[in-house]
């Protein structure tokens, strides 16, 4: 196809117009990406979380031009998976990387989201696919928080950063909800804020109880930053290129790819029922259904059971 | 089924039984469950979320015993989707309610993840289900944190409660992130503490700016607690008893009743794939796929397609 020789050879426009098929989840976009994958797997793939407020979208801001100053070409694709009507708080951060926007070796792209957690992290998945292929060196997955969607979304990442500020109170809470385990790096910015060092020690006290530490022989660094000024962002930028080594040198590269193209597979394969379902039940019957459910003539297993053979899955049970 | 009869008939011991065997995934629960489900549709099923430290738990406990002093039979599941590794945090709150553990129209069960964020989302729903054919006139799910794994845990409610405390600083931005939405009743806990009157106008700022709130009907009231002392509590077992009203006279109840019916059916069905899925393919197919796919020798489009019409699922395109 055309368009994906375009691609391949570095046309800007020719992303730009991927990353738009993908975003409104035009048919075409698939076959385009299969041809893609084909031709990726060499971009380091970093993902940025942490709590809002705490300067991420400053410090990636650094991180590129850090990069760049290395010679790389990045590519960095920011996330806001707040529903539509809180969505737009990127937005004032996103004005602000423009400034990298006029740089031809620098590709940003925001996404937000427009249905579902699992579209999004499907389309943010297959953005990073079509950057990998255009041959950006490193792709940063930039979210908006620090949720369970935002954990969702970075797991397509090979290298994760966790951004932290001095002080966080009840955002160490946050951070214990299912985000240490995924962390690589961590960062402590606005270092220059009281308390920094304090919160250095409560990340290395919560490491300590992490009990799967041992076995992923990775410890994670954590790192001082002022993003506003560009302090730490070197040794940032040098922890990543430790992790990406490491990651390569210890086979965990391999297995993590394993695990992201097995997880994507089965995100695919709900997508398929799902469409499957679609074009089977029609949506009469799929009201008739809910109503005996709500009605309690019927119980949700039996439902479920019902819709199953419809839609040729063989379940016994 | 005796054991059907026997949780029907208030028997405890016999609830306790099935709540276990739906912990532990026994498949002799589901034909329990679904003679269950045909019984139940009485109760008011309230959830409670909110940030961690926020009082969740002790307000929970001040409003049992203000529902027991309206002669209520409440139940309590307490829901920590916190990894397996920072579980935990909730046990001593838990061991504060055990307080209410001797009164027998209270009946109390803390669950913590297992597995996957879908399984506990399942269980949960299913021991509601069994609290519910068991004639508890309230039943209360409180979250241990307010992330959107927690939002996916209290969809499962009736009515939706947020828990706040004065002086939220970065929590308005956790609220923001999905929960906003699906608040119906809004508390602002330790109000005597400085700012609540602040975080009751930003509370209502922020409402202010949810262009859907109008087609709702409902305008979810914010209301003052003291949960250590039990100040407020009376207010929020009121406002729990106009919303339920509320949605029985708008026909919100069925609406909401409708929508939680179908994503319960869509998860089952998601769950029999899965399950059809390990009948159908075996361990070493499975890694084979996954490794042409991060060798680049086919992409995972492709890959899915395979596994979708290995599982009988006919998907064209």
């Amino acid at each position: 196809m055309e368009i994906v020789d375009r691609v391949l050879a570095g046309d800007r426009r020719a992303l730009a117009r991927v990353v738009t098929l993908i975003e409104n989840g035009a048919p075409e976009a698939r076959a385009i990406l299969a041809a893609l994958h084909l031709r990726g797997g060499h971009a380091h793939i970093v993902g940025f979380t942490g709590s809002p407020g705490a300067g991420k979208s400053t410090l990636v801001t650094q991180l590129v031009r850090e990069l760049r100053r290395r010679e790389q070409r990045v590519g960095v694709v920011a996330v806001d998976p707040s529903s539509p009507f809180t969505g737009g708080a990127i937005l004032g951060d996103r004005i602000r990387m423009q400034e990298l926007a006029g740089d031809p070796n620098v590709f940003i792209r925001s996404m937000a989201s427009r249905g579902s957690l699992g579209g999004l992290a499907a389309s943010t998945r297959d953005v990073v696919r079509a950057l990998d292929a255009a041959s950006y060196d490193t792709i940063v997955i930039e979210t908006v928080g620090a949720g369970q969607a935002e954990v969702e979304i970075v797991r397509a990442a090979q290298s994760v950063v966790v951004v932290t500020v001095p002080g966080m109170g009840d955002d160490i809470q946050a951070i214990k909800a299912g985000i240490l385990e995924i962390a690589d790096i961590f960062v402590v910015n606005k270092a220059d804020r009281p308390g920094a060092d304090q919160t250095a020690a409560e990340l290395r006290m919560l490491m300590s109880l992490d009990t799967h530490r041992a076995e992923r022989q990775w410890k994670p660094p954590i790192i001082k930053t002022i993003a506003a000024n560009g302090e730490g962002v070197p040794a940032l930028a040098d922890a990543l290129a430790n992790h990406q080594r490491f990651l390569a040198e210890s086979g965990q590269l391999a297995s993590r790819r394993g695990q992201q193209a097995r997880s994507e597979i089965l995100a695919l394969l709900n997508q398929a029922l799902l469409d499957r379902l679609r074009a089977a039940v029609a949506p009469a019957e799929w009201d008739q259904l809910v109503e005996e459910v709500i009605a309690r003539r019927t119980d949700p297993y039996s439902a479920a059971a019902i819709l199953a053979r419809r839609v040729g899955l063989n379940v016994e049970g």
